[in-house]
């Protein structure tokens, strides 16, 4: 049984990303479902509360800044922007992780910093950030911008970005905040410094206004997996979302970005590698088929077909729905997400699907794994990926919510535990600690002191 | 006994304005308060849920974008964000309104938009945006400004900015969502619509990511009293925090800006005018003088001169603090907040005030009004103001909090209630509702639905 540097038996680490729902595209067609949840706060709360009893280390919201086009077949994000709905969440739940998603090219690095600074004072040091260049065109249009950036711009723009939301978090020593009333002192002024940041993209003068957090910084997240994404995930990610369907691709990455770390000098066990899993649960296999398959009746095809084209940059109304997938442009030609263009070419190819085909096999969730089956066979499933290199845990894409979940958690959330797979109790109190993640050290101070 | 179109009584409103652990200036020094809970979000929880059974109109939260360089010497604004500082309020409360200050000067109008809306649907219809144009110089440094834009400019930008996000508000019908689950409808295409502004300044298509909320728009609030301000307020605003130390000064005000509503097309019922009001309540006139007396006694000099010199732009370190104030520039030379400017210079010149006085009386609220008395004394000025056309209700910045909260709640509003001047249940459920506000028409829907 693998340890970690303490001796301690290494466990996965397990992530709930709520969108809406559930995943699966056609899960608002679904009697399993109520929609109207999309838009009721207490929905998403007993969710988190849920997935906090069965110790999951984290939930995570994704975003979009900008209206799905599809949206007359079906609902894409969330309707509550992040920070709004995981301080909210944060309220009602004491040991869950909460990691919302922003961008770094339409969002501005103080207000960034500032924004998780105060989400992770506000759940006592359970923020994580989920750090994106954005992939959707559309959003340069609500920012008054004729383009979206150039996909290797956006990491130029990224990595400073990052380079000032650091130095902001550090801008305060952890015991700056003094409070002597005796004397009139109420921070000490050697503690608090302006970062004068001044770099290609931003000139940002500092300090922040809010005092460090409990966690330093919050957890650090990103999903792309192109190049550009790789590199930028070796030197600042705590933790991977990532798409891989088969374990020897997911072992590729795994390595290829571990290994990377080392010259940024960090150490592989400070990132957390969870590729989307979207399981289904059945009593016995073909029970679990049969629901894959009918879960897949409530497609409405031009959801899957207008979400396809996109992805693929390429019209994919104008041919059979039973037919091959055509030729589409390479990838050089992708503005948005790289990596789900590269999962998506990859299936088809590799399992000679037609369009229809490939349509349902992302429906439940666009590119990642999917896996039907019962408790056991899903245990061995995950079993065989994290003990063989292939991640450090999951990113939980339920079909359905909270049905799915509630199956997951019932019947093989034991079935990992009896394996010795997964947690029965949080390890600490902030994400950091459940994570197994240092608090970072801070860049500035000269008398650093380790909190927490 | 005033009544109003409906023939309902009508009755003051009430907000109280949460800063930290109080609004005098040396509250973090007093035993009654304990300035770590800044960082303790349990604490403004609490506070929110006490003016709640007290049945305030709302809580409402300031914000900077820089840091106060003032702060050695005492905090400033609150240490959390007002978007996650709400929403995590939002989740402990029912009734209360949600009142957060975003700034347009450093927003973009699609992100504001719907963090607002975000908050409305979260709390169910409590949001409220107090619109600033920031007053701090010190936050163009921390978005890479230069300087800071100038004060009509910035008023410019608050009016386009303002008519990009009610256009957002307004990008989806109310009635869009149909979720028709037999047909694969989630939503109608003909009710969700591309606003396609084009301005001087903003350049945004939409439409917003996010349904039309409870409240429709967010209650719109507005502070500025300079020319510009009054203006914006009699075009925008909905309430309107003010500073007065005089009822004949209050009364100027509210009938200037009242009458400027006309122009708009607007009803005067449609703003509540608020101004600021510290009291300090004693069961004994003298008690109430002591207090006052007492709390002075804690200033830090530096603070006060600090705040001062930034505010009138003129060095105050140089001139005896037992000596009168020197001549200062003129209101034309002020870039931030000219309406505080002219309620320190008047009310200095007024009273033959020397420096450390005027620091003194501005030490509760920063030049909004203060008043030392017993519960009838307060209730009889609160009376006044209000039945004289001074004002539609108070924003309450309490020297020290919880204390003198809990001081009000006990022995003012009672009083209060006696002369059938304030609620004791609330009249709805929305912010708007309470606040007898409507609710906005959609400005494109072909079909408008009213909700609540």
């Amino acid at each position: 049984m693998s340890t970690n540097a303490n001796g301690q038996r290494r466990q996965m680490h397990l992530n709930l990303f709520i969108q809406g729902i559930g995943h699966h595209e056609a899960a608002w067609r679904h009697p399993n479902t109520d929609p109207m949840n999309m838009l009721d706060i207490g929905y998403y709360q007993r969710l988190a509360k849920r997935a906090e009893e069965a110790k999951f280390d984290s939930i995570f919201i994704a975003d979009g800044l900008a209206i799905n086009s599809n949206i007359n077949f079906g609902p894409f994000n969330n309707f509550f922007e992040p920070f709004t709905l995981l301080a909210a969440i944060a309220a009602v739940t004491e040991s869950i992780g909460l990691i919302g998603t922003a961008s770094t090219t339409y969002g501005e690095p103080y207000d960034v910093a500032r924004k998780f600074a105060s989400l992770d004072h506000v759940s006592k040091g359970r923020a994580g950030w989920n750090i994106v260049t954005t992939g959707n065109e559309m959003s340069a249009h609500n920012f008054g911008k004729e383009a979206h950036l150039e996909h290797s711009q956006r990491y130029v723009r990224a990595n400073e970005f990052l380079e000032v939301t650091r130095k902001l978090w550090d801008s305060w020593d952890d015991d700056a905040l003094v409070v002597d009333r005796r004397k009139g002192m109420f921070t000490d002024p050697s503690k608090i410094r302006e970062i004068h940041h001044k770099g290609n993209i931003f000139d940002v003068r500092g300090p922040s206004d809010i005092p460090r957090s409990p966690q330093g910084y919050p957890v650090l997240v990103q999903a792309g997996s192109s190049e550009d994404g790789r590199e930028f995930a070796a030197k600042y990610a705590e933790a991977i979302y990532t798409a891989q369907n088969r374990l020897d691709d997911a072992r590729e990455f795994y390595t290829d970005v571990k290994r990377r770390m080392l010259k940024y000098g960090r150490t592989p066990d400070q990132l957390n590698i969870l590729p989307g899993m979207a399981p289904i649960v059945g009593l016995t296999e073909s029970e679990a088929k049969e629901k894959e398959q009918e879960l897949n009746e409530y497609i409405v095809p031009e959801y899957g077909l207008h979400q396809l084209s996109k992805s693929l940059n390429v019209d994919l109304f104008t041919y059979p729905l039973d037919g091959p997938l055509p030729e589409v442009p390479s990838v050089e030609s992708i503005n948005g997400g790289k990596s789900r263009y590269q999962v998506y070419v990859d299936l088809a190819r590799r399992e000679n699907l037609t369009i229809r085909q490939l349509i349902h096999r992302i429906a439940f969730g666009r590119g990642h794994g999917t896996y039907a089956g019962t408790p056991e066979q899903i245990a061995d499933y995950f079993e065989e990926w994290f003990r063989e290199g292939g991640c450090d845990g999951f990113n939980m894409l339920f079909p359905h919510l909270p049905h799915d979940m509630e199956r997951f958690i019932e019947l093989v959330i034991p079935e990992l535990r009896r394996r010795g797979l997964f947690r029965t109790e949080y390890a600490g109190r902030t994400l950091r600690e459940n994570m197994g993640l240092t608090r970072p050290v801070n860049q500035f101070a000269t008398t650093p002191i380790k909190i927490g």
